[in-house]
């Protein structure tokens, strides 16, 4: 291992993103391509919803790690952005709009009764990994934000082009989060550009990301394997209306 | 056990408070009194501050294994109310303009180089209570904060009196304290009255202040056996130039 530059770092962890983001998974191709079925963009939404539940809860626990006053105030404000300022505001409050605008109760998408096992461990494992790693790789792990305002483009564009059953209203969720994603991925790369020092703490980041991107992948293979091509959906998962 | 009505519970806390709170502690007497040296103070000062450091981990522990968004919400301004907005600004810069006053070196303050280890080990069994409890022993366990407006009065009136290094900017953390301290404990009451209906639980809740009372107890004896009535202080800890 030799020890990159901070552009070079960038550079391999543009790449990452460029061969691991879930943004080839052929899911999000059916998604953002208008070839979902209804049914299947509600189990996407209801399954996604506990990642987004999740996310304030990752971010708390990275800012209890951190030492530093004034990261943990940059940080904060991921909570602000999903938990708002009050009831009704924030991303997951928007989620929920959207869960609301695809039909899906709202009692039933938050508690969780239909969520599939596969995304369940895979926002665990993120959570945990956020607990238990370094600062460095916590923060690292966020990094797939870097790649985010691109998927979401094509997701509004598509699903807006293709399915009569979303409104830009429902969508509301991802009008919000580029720019605040861009901030974020703004200041976590600068962090791991700065702080990470060693090859060994570069190798750290690198797979911190990788690892990320297969927590995203994997919710996606989870949705693919119980909805797209069903050989065996878990019991008591979320169970389509579709004919 | 019984189960007590919330109004009950409410004054078996207050009763905790009137017996096991820090305000009854000999070395708060000699402190508000005029009765320490300045190095005692400063020794004080200097403990303290992990402890001031510690409480934004600690509620962002709290945060961080909460599944309600409106309580996270709620939690979050103690966030605020610790790291401020920005640089310089919250309860932790706040407390090291009182350490900057006395005449500490803010390097070493902050290096936790001359903290006793009493201190540590109290401040961090708060941390893991917070982490390993359950959120309503969490909670709970923040409801010192109903007694603490009385012992910073006690506290800002006594040392400007008293001690002629001492000034009101000095002091200006305990200016903002005591609403927010209210709003908090007002929050934290309430949700304890409202979600300990076992008599079990009423029990834990009891049990989390009693601890509480614990750790601010325990912080002001390593002060008094150090510096009052040093028997023994520990190697390495903060060496006053108390002639």
């Amino acid at each position: 291992m030799k020890l990159l530059s901070p552009d070079e770092l960038e550079a391999a962890l543009r790449d990452i993103g460029a061969k691991r983001y879930h943004r080839l998974h052929p899911f999000h191709a059916l998604l953002h391509g208008g070839k979902c079925t209804k049914g299947q963009v509600q189990a996407w939404a209801l399954n996604r919803y506990y990642y987004q539940a999740m996310i304030p809860i990752k971010d708390a626990s990275l800012i209890a790690r951190c030492e530093d006053s004034a990261i943990r105030r940059e940080w904060r404000s991921r909570l602000v952005d999903h938990d708002g300022e009050r009831e009704g505001e924030g991303g997951i409050a928007r989620w929920l709009k959207l869960t609301d605008g695809l039909g899906l109760d709202r009692d039933y998408v938050t508690s969780l009764r239909g969520l599939l096992p596969g995304t369940r461990f895979a926002v665990e494992a993120y959570v945990h990994f956020v607990r238990e790693k370094t600062l460095l790789e916590a923060i690292a792990s966020s990094l797939t934000e870097l790649f985010s305002p691109v998927i979401i483009g094509e997701r509004m564009a598509g699903m807006l082009a293709n399915y009569d059953f979303v409104t830009r209203e429902t969508l509301s969720y991802f009008d919000k989060r580029p720019p605040q994603a861009e901030r974020d991925a703004d200041f976590a790369l600068d962090y791991v550009k700065r702080n990470a020092k060693t090859p060994e703490q570069q190798a750290q980041v690198l797979a911190a990301l990788e690892f990320k991107c297969g927590v995203l992948w994997s919710m996606l293979d989870a949705l693919y394997h119980a909805y797209v091509d069903p050989k065996l959906a878990p019991p008591g998962a979320f169970v389509t209306s579709d004919p």
